[in-house]
């Protein structure tokens, strides 16, 4: 992919500055990883076998690794199953098709997992403190949204207030900063943002309920936002349904 | 253990209120689980296996678990060796014979583990929502400690109030509180404190360094903390040294 705002982001050595972004398969983070690079970061993708149904989207996370040409991807096994609680790492049944009225004006979700991305986010602090890196990218957005807490600005910027406390790196002075370049977003202008790019949808799943060899169950809430998006962009959608 | 105000921290029909205790297996999370059920909490501990160099602390937190009578007890496994980049976590030399005007004066020392407590809160905070629990408690002080920037209470207030945007618990209204009950006690407070309850410290140990069946070195920033809480304590010191 080429760089067009390289020089935005480079250090007086004309070394590209470090980024870790969270990646996770789906077409956000895909996105967002997107976005990092072409603002002239050298990505640190960082993901999570966290017990997830939907353990697919980490071989999506690889696929979109390699067609972005990203050189440093980890893959952080936690077990998030040992708390149980959520219809994303337990049995509890995925909710199928709800309306977007329904997702977004109701209570938090079952698939809501306790503490995700406070979980995620603290990971990624702690790799780009190794790294020296002052920069972490998160996918979250307020708009097209399953409802969860932890996608709001609010928290990014608690976190964000906090991280900077937390670490050496803060402590020393060098401001920890939490990009959300999806925040505003529709689903269909995230999408949008990617095509800008030729970037290749059809590596990413947002399923919650995929089948084992990746495809996508089209009713679940992930879906129907993502369906959402490609019809709302004017885009043909590149997924692959099982039923 | 007798809990003297066992009905402050009940609720309405009598029932013991939970709380997530943080026990590494070392002097200041043991006396903070005592302190969490003297005040009649019903203890869940949460440990971690994080490829640390001295996880016979795994060992001592059970000691700790069977010794008070804590019957909840979870240890995470995550594996930080994955970033590297801490003495306690990777090859690198721990610190030894600093005089405790060295550790606590100047910069943070290379057993600091980046970004730790950030990921042990959040594993604690995904455990509480799971168990319906309001109530963290976290052993850091800001006395006799090694100079961690993430035991510092500034830390913990930040980390509180975005634990309250993050998760279903604080958006519906819990107020989530990260008890630091040690912040403002000396070593020796801390020891007195447990020693009122008569606790066997002999059970937990502190050392960075450990022999492989549990001895301590008696040497690391944390050996000598310790030493220096049992002697102006006025208690003789049940370590057990290599050397």
């Amino acid at each position: 992919m080429h760089n067009s705002v390289l020089k935005n982001n480079t250090n007086q050595s004309g070394i590209e500055k470090k980024a870790v972004v969270l990646l996770s398969g789906g077409l956000d983070s895909a996105t967002t990883a997107i976005l990092a690079k072409s603002n002239g970061f050298e990505i640190h993708a960082i993901s999570f076998a966290y017990g997830q149904r939907h353990s697919v989207e980490l071989e999506a996370a690889k696929r979109v690794v390699d067609f972005l040409g990203i050189k440093h991807h980890i893959v952080v096994p936690i077990d998030l199953r040992i708390f149980g609680g959520s219809a994303l790492t337990s049995n509890i049944e995925v909710p199928k098709d709800r309306t977007t009225d329904e997702m977004i004006a109701k209570e938090i979700p079952i698939t809501y997992v306790p503490a995700r991305n406070t979980i995620f986010l603290s990971f990624a602090l702690a790799y780009a403190e190794i790294l020296g890196s002052a920069d972490i990218f998160i996918g979250v957005n307020a708009l097209d949204y399953s409802g969860y807490p932890d996608c709001r600005l609010e928290f990014i910027n608690a976190f964000e207030k906090m991280a900077n406390l937390a670490t050496k790196a803060g402590v020393e002075g060098l401001h920890i900063k939490i990009h959300t370049p999806l925040i505003n977003l529709t689903k269909a202008e995230i999408i949008t943002r990617g095509m800008e790019f030729k970037f290749d949808y059809g590596l990413t799943i947002s399923c919650y309920d995929p089948s084992e060899n990746g495809l996508a169950c089209g009713h679940c809430d992930s879906c129907i936002l993502r369906q959402k998006g490609f019809k709302e962009g004017g885009f043909s959608d590149p997924t692959k349904y099982y039923n």
